[in-house]
């Protein structure tokens, strides 16, 4: 397997993008609209928020996929048609059926996706516009990439992109994908906007089964500040055009490909994460199980008074330890160590007395702990928080 | 029942409180251990933190309660003892035998409480100076209730602290109590210290019950930041010397007064949380169980995006209805309700339109939430979320 530098949601064959502008989003003159175009009919995948406010797109997309015939990704960004009512499911219908109308297929092989604010209800004439605009300009180069991976940002400070190119022997493919994600990250799914594209050839329920256990583990470990929104998707489409077949016999290299896809997007995501300076690693080793190792490391990725830590470079190990303590992960108390990078600060459950902040200058802090229980781990990612998450957010609407 | 004016921690008859500068906490010249003694043997009960890495005070009392013949609480503000291992376990013997050498009685009798950083040993000598100090200045004026109720005191901004006067006809006893708390205060018990005292006489066990009942209901549904900490105790101390007995008979004066403390105490934690400019009340109705209550009121008090609006002003509803939709409780999707203040903002699941903006300019604001479920209801005290509280724990321990 080997990176695709400069690669994205682009990289994989049978896929072409273009977007426009509508006007949603904030910022000035940047594009707010994209549609991602499969040349074929790609098996298509998704994994969505658990939110029990689920926007309507989320909706739309969850009742249809796994597919064998998905034809497009429409998705705007600025607002997130999320607690719009019945007016939210219509604008979802007519957007697909607009596009469909385009690519001459069904309104069902269309998925759509939104993010921005909750609670406004789409602009529909302007979708309309773009999706148009969108279809004229639809096209493979760099350039058509790079601007579909603008327009699905909202307050992202940079656009989130990568492919690796991978297989066995003749039968090597592509897979790429972009992403978008800054604050409302959080666990349980309900992450963050990402779309894959491969051109391998995946039946669409192994698509799914695969794309479920990548996210779990990648960007479904990513946390920003705990919120899960009500918009966030991942989807997969398999186009097949390389003509490398994955099967069940055959599957270890195309979940390598897709973990590490989404990996590298859930590390972009929480180094990108809103005001953060920082990318902070928790690994958690010792535990019971999986889901313990994963709810110790969350705790601590989540805690507030260990993002100020983070924040301020102050080794403040007691923080992280009582935040494994809240966890509800079982621990030995009495076997517990932290280091923070690598310095051992808590050993066996005593204090070292070593200084670790000259651990926590760069721009990524990595915080290792051990619970002393079992033998299962997993790592979490998150970011500091900073005074500017807070002014950003309490200005963000007004 | 009627409010003491200026009453606190030494509002019922048979305490006394001494205080002491030990020098473990940053503040210059403010007091930082205090002792509260009972004259008699006092029914005693107490609720700790949930925290795995629970502080070696919070071993030692809770092993010991309920108890039917306690003498003292001496309580100590700069250090936690918590992490230090065997050493600490130690100092928590020292401490306790000393007090109970001064008062002629044994160790087991003495309770201890600390607050502060995690992680640091204590310093026995100027320990042991402190508590010679505060036995020799023990008193009942308002002096001494005002300088106790100041010696607990880390982050906080001000003291806490209310009594009542509550009984039916010649059965009439007092109930006070102080506390502590401004940041690391959460759910899951692990709130903060809070003592109380009262000169009703309960038997331990029904006294231990009500405070748990109490406690569950007003300290438990404060939250500041999430985090739980390791430390925080709530300790009753009921010396009888009033004369009123109170037994399963005739509880609920005793009951409702022992909430009406908790929960001013709970309100006045919630105020001066740490960077705090407003105090947010979420109540939530119409859930399947209390338990679903509080889970969505507690999602949307701890929302940091909800916290960060309450800071701005903004009157953002989509990011209450997003943290209820992950909170886990149960609710209809189309029967939820939220109102800001007096103003509906959604309604059965519509957006209503209408600015509640206005209702944010005060130092309360309330968000009120009917789930469409059921009939349980929960109401959570929470903050905003201010930069002042990153630039504070950023800069804490450094």
């Amino acid at each position: 397997m080997e990176w695709i530098e400069g690669g994205g949601v682009l990289s994989a064959e049978g896929f072409r993008a273009g977007t426009a502008r509508c006007g949603m989003r904030a910022a000035e003159g940047q594009p707010d609209l994209a549609l991602v175009v499969s040349e074929r009919p790609a098996a298509a995948a998704g994994v969505f928020t658990t939110n029990k406010f689920a926007a309507a797109p989320v909706h739309w997309c969850r009742s249809r996929l796994p597919a064998a015939d998905a034809r497009a990704i429409v998705i705007n960004a600025g607002i997130a048609n999320a607690c719009t009512g019945r007016q939210g499911e219509e604008d979802v219908q007519s957007a697909a059926s607009l596009v469909a109308e385009l690519l001459d297929c069904r309104p069902g092989q269309i998925l759509v996706a939104s993010t921005g604010k909750i609670g406004e209800v789409l602009p529909m004439d302007k979708i309309a516009d773009g999706i148009r605009a969108s279809f004229e300009r639809l096209a493979r180069d760099d350039h058509a990439a790079r601007t579909a991976q603008q327009a699905i940002l909202t307050t992202d400070t940079r656009p989130k992109a990568c492919a690796v190119r991978a297989g066995a022997g003749r039968a090597q493919f592509s897979l790429g994908a972009m992403a978008k994600g800054a604050g409302m990250i959080a666990p349980h799914m309900a992450t963050m906007l990402c779309f894959v594209t491969t051109d391998a050839a995946v039946p669409a329920e192994l698509l799914q089964r695969c794309l479920r256990q990548a996210a779990d583990v990648t960007l479904n470990r990513v946390t920003v500040d705990g919120e899960s929104s009500t918009n966030d998707s991942v989807i997969a489409l398999a186009s097949g055009v390389s003509g490398a077949a994955v099967t069940d016999k055959c599957l270890a290299v195309f979940q390598n490909a897709l973990r590490t896809v989404l990996g590298e997007l859930a590390r972009q995501i929480a180094a990108d994460g809103e005001g953060a300076s920082k990318l902070v690693r928790v690994r958690v080793s010792g535990a019971l199980n999986e889901a313990d190792a994963e709810r110790a490391a969350r705790a601590v990725a989540e805690s507030l008074l260990v993002k100020c830590a983070v924040r301020g470079g102050d080794a403040n190990w007691g923080r992280i330890v009582c935040a494994l303590g809240y966890s509800g992960a079982e621990l030995s108390a009495k076997r517990t160590c932290v280091d923070i990078g690598e310095v051992r600060v808590f050993d066996s459950g005593e204090p070292t007395g070593r200084d670790a902040s000259g651990e926590m200058t760069g721009s990524e802090v990595t915080l290792t702990i051990a619970l002393g229980k079992g033998d299962s781990e997993a790592t979490v990612l998150s970011c500091d928080l900073t005074e500017e998450y807070v002014r950003f957010n309490a200005e963000y609407r007004t």
